[in-house]
């Protein structure tokens, strides 16, 4: 019975500051005019998972037991619809996904269909890809991308190495001026290059440049802002067909 | 076995905005150098709870059906702990810490262990307290207040009229600025007639005065703060008793 309505289940924690980022858009981008027009969640927000980029990188444990055991208990707890607010996560999507009674959203899909909807028809602006390496090795994106006919461009090793890496991970100590500094840069130097558009494909990224008000934010896609506008069209859409509730 | 390890359980959604802001204040509060360092928490965000405010007046459905969902829900994901971020939903707090498993943390319990600590022995300061007129009529706060000699100011009928409560209601639309203006005029009444603290004893007054960048932040105790306070001094003490995790 209550399995039936509709509830989004958010498997967070990776890290735990892009889960509230998460929460907070999908919050914000719900028109409400009391607490009961918010869309419904359940958040398993237990950031005691193996790091993906160590894992990647050949030097940590897979994340995937307990992203698995996540799963498990957004789908006890009711959830019709899973979502992971973190990119380089959704390298494991295959494995989720199987092991889920409740569909997943994938975070590239959502990503797309709010970038295509930007893009003029044949548009050839080339799109700045910022992502961990481990995303980038594995080409979450690219492929889709590509697939599309999209040109993109990506930061470099060295980029990587010196500005995007220790970016994201000052994000997650809490150091959030320092690392929004670093992904500015990041992103400034995919610019520099030629991009026009930028894809902020690591779910730490909007968070940092947020917070240092950066101007990037203007030519931006946030992927955590398009998977919440997917969380609410779904929501809207199956809430109509569901049992009215209080 | 993974339901033996300490887990907060958030039983949220009243309203949405105020769970947010609990678990912002618990993150922040929480000193990391990484995700895996941050509190695990499983959150139950569903805002389809009738109207706490409207039950209280009788003329409302009760909310104690869907608040005992929520804690059956929070139980069977493990949680070690519950908490519940509004403050009138404890009103029914002893309903629902008898149906849970897992022991609840109480909100004003957080918030006296917090006063008192700021408070000069024997101080006879008076204490504002901004609260929902439920949890006024109810004497939520005021009982244990009164058990510690702590003498306290509260809004008038008129002020909870045409301050706080179109206040509050504001905040749940997502009209952010218009409902802080509101709730710092019921604030600022109260300091008028004495109070040299503040206990902002509605989850959506924190949210509402941080908005307007409140002066009377200074002189407050905030409820959601302590509550987010006394989680992490739960999981500091019983994660070291518990297994080591990942």
């Amino acid at each position: 019975m209550a399995e039936q309505r509709p509830l989004i289940g958010v498997l967070g924690g990776m890290g735990p500051l892009a889960t509230l980022d998460f929460l907070q858009k999908l919050l914000a981008a719900t028109p409400v005019s009391r607490d009961q027009d918010h869309v419904p969640t359940v958040v398993w927000n237990v950031p005691q998972i193996p790091d993906r980029q160590h894992a990647l990188a050949g030097h940590g444990a897979s994340p995937l037991p307990a992203m698995l055991e996540g799963i498990a208990r957004l789908n006890a707890a009711g959830a019709t619809r899973i979502v992971v607010p973190c990119n380089t996560a959704h390298l494991w999507f295959d494995e989720l996904a199987q092991a889920s009674a409740a569909p997943l959203i994938h975070i590239v899909d959502a990503t797309l269909a709010q970038l295509t909807a930007q893009r003029a028809t044949g548009s050839t602006a080339p799109v700045g890809l910022i992502a961990t390496r481990g995303a980038l090795q594995a080409g979450l994106y690219q492929e889709r991308l590509a697939a599309q006919g999209i040109v993109f461009l990506i930061n470099t090793d060295a980029e990587l190495d010196d500005l995007f890496t220790p970016g994201c991970y000052a994000i997650k100590k809490n150091q959030l001026r320092h690392g929004g500094e670093l992904l500015e840069q990041a992103g400034q130097r995919l610019v520099e290059r030629g991009a026009q558009q930028l894809i902020l494909a690591c779910t730490e990224v909007p968070v940092g440049l947020a917070q240092v008000s950066s101007s990037l934010l203007t030519i931006s896609i946030d992927p955590t802002q398009a998977l919440a506008q997917a969380c609410l069209a779904y929501w809207q859409q199956a809430s109509t067909h569901a049992h009215p509730l209080s």
